[in-house]
């Protein structure tokens, strides 16, 4: 059985938070294998967040356990969560990390993480990745049954997304959801809201684009470009070039698909 | 038996130097787990790499192998010591580094490493971190006792560090020592210095805080607040905001606390 | 036999491809160790990545697969090669990043990647790092023989490199060709350039440096010196200082050696 954990953190790698978690991990179990997703979250950004776990954890084996520290609300009440689905488990605050995720699922249990047996101690009130969320993702890594580790609840907080929206006859508005490191600009449009045969011109901060690109060099060095991005959302891109910056693009902002 | 080698290191993430020692290390010991602290100290930065590994090295598990190379003086006649604990090994230059983790241990052994059977070769001028810190750290791992890579000594540099300091009847003077990522404002005072019953004012850059906060959402968003970090020093903060850059704060800057 | 897999990539550290591209190694091969070299190639910078896996590679054990994704042309008919040396495999798109490579190997294979049958279904037209060179790196890793990955080539995309040049009687014209993480301009002199006896100036933006040191400290801090790098060429630094900042200095740039 693979024994692997994940960590999606805002806890950056200037510090050494990351590898006390990593520490505290294989201080339980030295079998386990940790892979970092990223720790360059935007401090506190839980859509940032949820948009990163939600489009990696599928491609890791079953019974992968993803722990994802971003976590504003750490000393207060804020609960901790504990995700079973057939595939993976997901260890996060209350926070809507888990929104998407959920999505993806018609059978899954959800558990409050109460139990500080598995907790390490003194329990800190800054920094519950380290003192909670790596002791019981490791435990869980050893095959600890996810039931151990608190109550199974039903409600959590999710965050409140619009789909994109026929505006008008013809037009279809949808945004900005995520920018990467190299400022291409993922959409929320998927190949569902583009029928194949149709034409459309897509209009994102009063620039066109009248089609669909196979790679990043089907148009001219630093010409714009729509592309199907690897996560399977539209992407505006500038062959070779990066389209937030060109664009003064943010997280967002509002992309029209006119047919 | 965990094979367990962390790396903290000012060789950034933007070259291949520490991909280089993971795979010296991995020619040595194949088996071995190795597990990066931090990468990002800032160059040549001393007092940054001591602080980092002596708050994290507690995290893991026995006989685990703590590599640091911060070296400015690398080509030079400083040495290349190896500390032995109880529980853990520490390789570094003789520059300072193990100042704080000294203090933690009543019994330890300090090796000059001196062995170059154990070193790369040809030895260069400019990267012991690669040519003798990763080979002396992968054959430790592999149960190599500490006294076979050279002498034992006694003397070895350490950083003059002042502890908080009462300057008057009622005020206790102690600094910041360190910044993290998210711009909080590690300070050298611990509980010890703040007697629980006690009335105190925290005065730091001019700005004073009356409390000492259970959580980053104890205040409203913006406002500083104090709080017990994860390393057990008083940290300076703002809620979902960035101490550093708004108090334009600095290692070395002065805290007062105020009974 | 190791297992090892390295990955040299521009995919940066914000988002999780890097952790996606680790994701479908460790479901291919739970076994694989995964070593990162770095991902911070600059964008599309096929050159930054060829020095890097080029001074890299050697410090691998025998088997190592090394996965290099700087990939521009994704989604174009660009190839993915997989270049079989006596000691290690590389799989990288064919646009240049073997160049330096090949000229250390007198005996070596080249394939071209084209077996769908080690590739993630549905193949994405900007992702191949994640859909061909991952899986197709877990499965060598495996021991899978590497003509089956498609056939065999001959011809592949170099880089046009000059070699340093005597441009008159007393003077070699060489270039820098990498600056890293400190600042140190790594040039393409080297020890076969620079006879033992002879007396020397090197000149570089319009500074004069006339021995070459064997420390970082063997000049005052924050002057100029020369010295023999890491990756066996000559490197001009400042002492406790950054050279690229100060000098202004690029990938490109001039330096001669006056004899």
């Amino acid at each position: 059985m693979p024994q692997i954990i994940t960590l999606t953190t805002d806890l950056g790698s200037k510090d050494n938070y990351v590898g006390i978690m990593k520490g505290v991990i294989l201080s339980i179990n030295p079998n386990a294998t940790i892979v970092d997703i990223t720790h360059q979250i935007s401090p506190g950004n839980i859509k940032e967040a949820a948009y990163n776990i939600k489009t990696a954890y599928r491609y890791f084996p079953p019974n992968t356990v993803h722990i994802i520290v971003v976590d504003p609300g750490v000393g207060t009440k804020r609960k901790i969560l504990l995700l079973e689905t057939p595939t993976s488990y997901f260890i996060c605050p209350d926070n809507g990390i888990l929104t998407y995720i959920l999505k993806d699922f018609l059978y899954y249990k959800l558990f409050h993480v109460t139990n500080s047996h598995y907790f390490l101690e003194p329990l800190s009130n800054t920094f519950h990745g380290r003192d909670i969320m790596a002791p019981v993702g490791a435990h869980l890594s050893k095959g600890i049954e996810a039931s151990c580790f608190g109550p199974e609840i039903q409600d959590i907080i999710t965050l409140q997304e619009k789909e994109p929206q026929q505006t008008s006859f013809n037009t279809l508005k949808g945004k900005i959801i995520y920018c990467d490191h190299f400022g291409n600009l993922v959409t929320n449009i998927t190949k569902d809201h583009i029928p194949n045969q149709k034409e459309f011109e897509i209009i994102v901060k009063n620039e066109k684009i009248d089609k669909i690109s196979s790679s990043y060099l089907d148009v001219e060095e630093g010409n714009l470009l729509a592309i199907w991005g690897s996560a399977g959302f539209l992407e505006i891109s500038i062959s070779c070039g990066n389209a937030k910056e060109r664009l003064n693009a943010k997280v967002g902002d509002t992309i029209l698909i006119r047919f």
